[in-house]
C-alpha cells in the first residue's frame, strides 16, 4: 500500500471538474463533478439526523435501488436542506440535467449539497453550472484538485488523497476528497466525502467495507457537536483495474479495506484539524476499555467537550475537564482505575494516576500542549478495547465564523 | 404566592455567612455557610456524571441516611473532584470541624465545592474559613447576600430569590441561592443550588417535590453541554413556620410545589443568562410535541447547539441550525409538520412553515434577535406536550474565559 499524488481522478476511468456557478458566492468555484467512463458499483453512508436534506434522500435511494451509479454533482453555498417538496424536485431536475448531458440515466447521478440550510437552490444557475462542469471534465489530477476545491465552504484547505495497492496481480487505485469544517459531529459520516476506485468488487461488500470503516474514522471526529442534515460519504467502484471481481471476504478484500481505512482516517483527521477556527488537531486515545463501544464513547466525549477544547486552545493542562467529559459520556467506569497523560511530539506527561491527581511540571505541560497535534492518552485499566477520536480546539474564530455565517 | 427580598436567610431560623478564606484566589469571598437553628428535613439531587466529586458523595450519603441536616459549608476555587481517598477524607474533616463549632453532628453537615477539578483542598485554610464563618453567621438578609456572593466562580452576578406563601393559615417562606456559569448542561441539576424553607414537611415529600421540579427547571438549562462533576441542589426545611406538617399531596403540598418551582425556574434562568461570556438569554419553547420527553429533548437540543448559540450571538436568523439540532436530538418527527418562529419583546416572526422555508423580513429578524432575551418557538403539530429550555449565546468571551481558567 502506498500513497500516490491526486484524489478522485487518480483511479482509472474517473474524471472531475470544478467550476464557478455563483450558487451563493461570486468569484469562487462552487460546483464539482465526479464521473466515471463506465458504470460503477456504489456504496454510501448518510447522516442520522432526522432532518435529512433532499440530496441525502435522493442519494440513499440511488445507493439502495439503482443498478449502478456513474456521476456525482456537488454544489456548495446552499445545502438544499429543509426545503420541502421543491427541494426534492430540484434534486431530480439536477440528476436529469446531468444525466442527459453525460448520456447516462438520471438514476445513475448522485447529488450532494453543502451550505446554508433552509434556502432553495437556484435551478437556473445549477443547470448552467452542470453544463460548464460537463464541458470542463477531465481525467487529470488537476481536475480532481479543482473538484476538491469547489466543494469547500468554511474549509481553509482542500482535502484529497490517493492510494495504490496490488490486488490479484493488478494495480488498484483508490482516491478520495472531502469537505467539512463546521457542523461536524460523529454520527454516521459527518461531512461530504467522495471516494473513487477502479477496483472490481461486489456492491454489498463495498457497502459493508464502508459501513464498518466509518465507525472508526469519520464517526470519530467532531468539531462542534452538530450533526449536519447533509452528511454523505459515497464510494464509486468502476472495476477498470481489471482485478478478478472481489466476491467474498479474504486476502484481497482485506487489502482494499486497509487502503480504504487509511484514506478515510486521513480525510477524517484532515477535517478535524481544519475545524472552523481551529489552530490544532486534538486527539483522544482511550486504551484498555471494557468494550469497543465504551472506548469510542469515552474518546469522543473528550474531544467533543467545549471546555476540553478551550483548554487545548489555551494550552491549559486542566485535566479535570477531560475526566469530567468521560464521566458524563454515558460509559460506566471507576475513576480509581484511570490513568491520564498529555502527549505530543514535545513529550509525554502523566497527570492523573488511578483516582489521584499528580503534581506535574506545568512548564513541560504547556510545551507539550503548544504542539500543533495534541493527544490525551487515557488508560482505563478495565479491559482490552481501544479507540481514537479527533477534534480541534475551540477558538475565538469559531465564534466569529459562526456568528454571521450567512452574510 | 409573592416574591420578597432576600435569599437563603429569608425563612425563619436560617443564618448564613460569606468570608474570605483564600482557598485559591486572594481578596474575594470564597467560603459560605448556611445553617439552621434547629434540625431540618433535607432533600437533594446530584450530578449524573460518573465522575462524582467527593462532596457529592458525602452529601448523597447525608441526604439518604442522616436523620436530619442542619448546615451547609461551601467553598469556591477548588472543586474537590478527582481527588481520590484524600478528597473524601477532607469532606469528613470539614463536616467534623463545622459540626464541632456549631454543636451539631458531623452527619448533619452538608459540604459543597466548586472550582478547579483535580486539585486537593487546602485543609488548613478550610478550617480557618469555617471558624470565620461560624463567627460571622447571622440571620440577616445581608448575611444571605454575602453567602450568595461567596459561592460564585466565573459568575458575573450573584443569584438569590425568596418567596412567601400561605399554607394552612401560616406564612411559609422559601429562599434560594445558586451559582453556575460554565460546565452547565441539563442532566440532573447542573450547578450548586441551595434552598431553605421554614415549612414543616415530611422528608420523602420534600425529595419528591424537588426531584420532580428539577426536570423542568435546572435540568432544562445548558451553557456548554458539559455536565459537571459537582452539581448539587439541596433543600433544607426546618419547620419553624408552624404549619401542620405536610404528610401527603394535597392543596398545601401544591402551594409549596408551585413556589419551589418558581424559585427553581428563576434561579435556573438566572444561571443560563449568566452563562460564561453570555450576552443574552436564549430560550427554546417547543409546543405540541408527541410526548413530554420529546418536548424536553427538542428544546434542549436547540439551546445546546454551538451553531445555534453562535447564530443567536450574531443575531443571524439562520433557522436551519435550529431544525438541524432538533433533527439530531434523538427525537423522531417529520419536518413537514414543523412551524418555527423567532420571538422577543421586539416582535414575532415565522421563518419555517411545515417543511418549507419562508422568505422573511431580515431587518425585523435582526431587530427581534437583538433583544436581551430571544425565544425560538417551535410548534411540532404532533401532539399536546410542551417544554421550555434555556441557554445563552456563544461568544468570544466564553472561549477567553475557558482557554485559561486555571491561571
Amino acid at each position: 500500500m502506498k500513497q500516490i499524488p491526486g484524489g478522485v481522478t487518480a483511479a482509472k476511468g474517473f474524471m472531475a471538474a470544478g467550476v464557478e456557478a455563483a450558487i451563493k458566492y461570486q468569484n469562487r468555484k462552487d460546483m464539482a463533478l465526479v464521473a466515471s467512463t463506465v458504470p460503477c458499483k456504489v456504496a454510501g453512508t448518510f447522516t442520522t439526523n432526522v432532518v435529512k436534506a433532499a440530496p441525502v434522500l435522493w442519494d440513499k435511494n440511488v445507493v439502495e435501488t439503482s443498478p449502478f451509479a456513474q456521476a456525482i454533482v456537488v454544489n456548495s453555498g446552499v445545502a438544499n436542506a429543509c426545503t420541502g417538496k421543491q427541494g426534492m424536485d430540484i434534486c431530480e431536475e439536477e440528476a436529469k440535467c446531468a444525466g442527459k448531458l453525460l448520456g447516462i440515466p438520471a438514476e445513475a447521478v448522485l447529488v450532494a449539497s453543502t451550505g446554508v440550510i433552509g434556502m432553495q437552490l437556484p435551478m437556473d444557475r445549477i443547470t448552467a453550472g452542470i453544463e460548464k462542469l460537463v464541458a470542463a471534465k477531465a481525467d487529470t489530477l488537476e481536475a480532481g484538485l479543482e473538484a476538491a476545491k469547489a466543494i469547500m465552504t468554511t474549509d481553509t484547505v482542500h482535502k484529497e488523497i490517493a492510494m495504490e495497492v496490488e490486488i490479484g496481480g493488478k494495480t488498484v487505485t483508490i482516491g478520495g476528497m472531502c469537505k467539512g469544517s463546521g457542523m461536524i459531529h460523529p454520527n454516521m459520516c459527518t461531512m461530504l466525502g467522495f471516494v473513487t476506485t477502479d477496483l472490481a468488487i461486489e456492491k454489498n461488500l463495498l457497502q459493508e467495507a464502508l459501513s464498518q470503516i466509518v465507525k472508526d474514522t469519520f464517526n470519530m471526529i467532531t468539531v462542534d457537536g452538530d450533526t449536519s442534515t447533509n452528511d454523505s460519504l459515497l464510494v464509486m467502484a468502476n472495476g477498470l483495474a481489471g482485478n478478478d471481481m472481489i466476491t467474498e471476504k479474504g486476502e484481497n478484500y482485506q487489502i482494499f479495506v486497509d487502503a480504504l481505512y487509511y484514506i478515510c482516517e486521513f480525510l477524517a483527521k484532515k477535517m478535524a484539524a481544519d475545524g472552523e477556527g481551529a489552530t490544532k488537531l486534538f486527539e483522544a486515545k482511550v486504551v484498555n476499555a471494557k468494550s469497543k463501544e465504551d472506548a469510542r464513547t469515552l474518546s469522543r466525549a473528550i474531544v467533543a467537550s467545549n471546555l476540553s477544547k478551550a483548554a487545548i486552545y489555551g494550552c491549559d493542562a486542566n485535566f479535570g475537564r477531560f475526566l469530567c467529559a468521560m464521566g458524563y459520556s454515558g460509559a460506566q467506569f471507576d475513576q480509581n482505575d484511570v490513568e491520564l497523560f498529555f502527549e505530543s511530539k514535545e513529550g509525554r506527561l502523566q497527570v492523573f494516576d488511578k483516582g489521584t491527581p499528580i503534581v506535574f511540571d506545568e512548564e513541560l505541560a504547556v510545551k507539550i500542549m503548544k504542539a500543533d497535534e495534541v493527544t490525551i492518552f487515557v488508560d482505563m485499566h478495565e479491559g482490552s478495547e481501544s479507540a481514537t477520536a479527533w477534534g480541534c480546539d475551540l477558538t475565538y474564530d469559531y465564534v466569529k465564523i459562526n456568528a454571521d455565517y450567512r452574510s
